[in-house]
């Protein structure tokens, strides 16, 4: 195992890359999907799952664990990975996004941004020089450069004020990240729906050089066509021989595009999130378990797939728990629904690897267009 | 495997009893703990970490299956077991307690019980002959009798009725029952803490002869010492060469009392469903999680524990996701509570086997006694 941080290009079909990052915690195939383990557990799943599932990397989310239990804490205890039982890579955000996301009363400055815990109304303050302790006592594998993003649609004024705010705290980030050997600093490009704005982004960053690069501000409401439309040029602009990285992303279908614009990486608490509410992601679009059709149905949610959940129980069965709100529903819907996208990830990189992306995602699209199963 | 049902006495020592229960399904060890599978599943368990944990058997309850998703659904889907994914013994309950503890309007004749869900408020009949239909749809391989029982303390005079309705209703359990090869039926004492009305309801039962026996009507508010004054002399009075089961017991100390005096059978939902609460059964006694001196604390809730919680994660981890609100909290919680008690119940079979019960019960007692270790 490699004592350092590198990404290595395996294939290209396309734009459609495959690759291999590595760090001293073990490897991570490209095009990757982290499963978000916000407070230090990809809710209902034990980490030895999320690793059955085909994951190589997890998401830490710096603004959760900052407010509970402390990275101060998580740093006695022997850092992130001892505390939630992950021995793989992990990487954190910065927390820039969910303070302004999830608290109500902030105060954004040059400086930084103080907000109130949406916890217990506590006041915290979050810098670059800050966003970069956290990280560091939480011994992230990825750190992400601490940046700010408006939600959209937004007037271009707020967009470009807020970019160019966002690429000051990335060289201050940069400046605190310092050297740390075995660990990786991504930028982030912001810069909304504009192109020139994007092109200024990536300009600065690839002045400031990182060990990669995260497509920002995306996954905000613009829509699938529009953040199609930033990623027809957005990951050019970044450089070629460093992983990319789109935030916040997506259905699977978002990452099947974002994959063929040339994506590397993805996270997105999607498939765990639906897990819990009994929304199914399949081969064949998405099934609702909730839904009386399924009640009397003896057959597995998908007769091809090999996660616990489709090997072991009917559909009858599945509905049965989600309507009783047992705790085994969301175990094994998160289960499937982290499998597949798995799965997915799995079937892009082949396809990529075999040269034939455009047949996968064609036969992607007609699957997803099929639907679900007829009813029994 | 056997082909029928038998039970086979291995050892004694003093009134405890090693065992062993044969089934077409598998072999139960005695003095055996059934963890309670109410809606077709061990919350917040998958089956195979239940049986991880080293139960043989697991208990389902008749009132909640025939409300939701219906004994008749079930049996479309194959049974229980397949429906639930667990291919070794089930026993079930026969509703007729929980009739009693759930529901608010109810109607008790000599008939059955006509009650309405505590779901949706639809209107349903229990019966003996109901009841055994209902478990004989579930496939349940140990079935048993329809009683009914007053919560205590109550007046001699309900009591008495109550035991020799249930007594009446035990004789139409055994004819509704008929003939099931592989399967079994147990009856189950009922008379309060009245040592003469126990010895009526064991006569009773005798006469129309079981697979199995219960002492039933204990813990339902009358206290362990009541308790052990009624397990003093009940176990005797019921056949030497058949199971006994002690319906709904219990905390730890109450499992030891009750095998020193005789009994094989268990089922409690006490440790699943204070593993949701945050509870901890451990060798040195209960351990609330949720108290904040375990916040900093690396290490684990009990050092010579194997389960997973223990095995891999510390007290400040597992105090972090049951503040947290995480599923996670529930599953590890629950996993240990229930490896717990299956290690208990190996220890008294091993003690016995060794002719060493008076030796563990001692040492059982002074380890609880001790409590938990000290504040980091």
């Amino acid at each position: 195992m490699t004592q350092r941080f590198s990404f290595t290009r395996l294939g290209q079909d396309g734009a459609a890359r495959l690759g291999r990052i590595n760090t001293p915690r073990g490897e991570i195939r490209t095009p990757a999907f982290m499963p978000v383990g916000t407070a230090a557990t990809v809710k209902a799943m034990r980490p030895e799952s999320v690793r059955e599932t085909g994951a190589d990397i997890l998401l830490g989310n710096t603004y959760h664990l900052m407010l509970r239990p402390t990275a101060e804490r998580i740093a006695r205890l022997g850092g992130l990975h001892r505390f939630m039982n992950w021995d793989r890579p992990i990487l954190t955000d910065s927390g820039g996004f969910q303070v302004m996301s999830l608290t109500g009363l902030r105060k954004l400055t040059e400086q930084g941004v103080t907000f109130k815990s949406h916890i217990d109304g506590s006041k915290h303050m979050l810098s670059p020089e800050r966003s970069m302790e956290i990280q560091k006592l939480l011994r992230s594998d990825i750190v992400m450069c601490f940046d700010e993003c408006p939600a959209l649609p937004a007037p271009r004024e707020r967009i470009t004020e807020s970019m160019e705010l966002s690429m000051r705290w990335a060289a201050r980030s940069r400046e605190a990240f310092g050297d740390w050997p075995g660990h990786a600093l991504f930028g982030i490009q912001q810069g909304g729906l504009e192109e020139d704005l994007r092109g200024k982004s990536a300009e600065a960053l690839r002045a400031i050089e990182f060990d990669g690069y995260a497509v920002g501000g995306l996954a905000v409401g613009e829509g699938q066509e529009a953040m199609f439309g930033v990623l027809d040029y957005a990951p050019g602009m970044l450089p070629e021989d460093k992983p990319r990285y789109l935030m916040g992303v997506g259905k699977p279908g978002d990452l099947v595009g974002a994959v063929k614009r040339g994506i590397d990486m993805f996270d997105c608490v999607l498939p765990s999130r639906s897990g819990r509410t009994g929304q199914v992601f399949t081969r064949r679009g998405v099934v609702n378990i909730k839904n009386a059709r399924h009640a009397d149905d003896p057959r597995p949610l998908d007769e091809d797939c090999t996660c616990p959940a489709c090997r072991s129980y009917s559909r009858a069965y599945l509905h049965h728990v989600f309507r009783a709100g047992e705790i085994l529903s969301s175990m094994l819907l998160t289960w499937h629904n982290l499998h597949y996208y798995q799965e997915l990830m799995q079937g892009m990189r082949d396809a990529i690897g075999a040269g034939d992306f455009a047949g996968f995602e064609a036969r992607f699209l007609a699957q997803q267009a099929e639907g679900d199963i007829a009813p029994v």
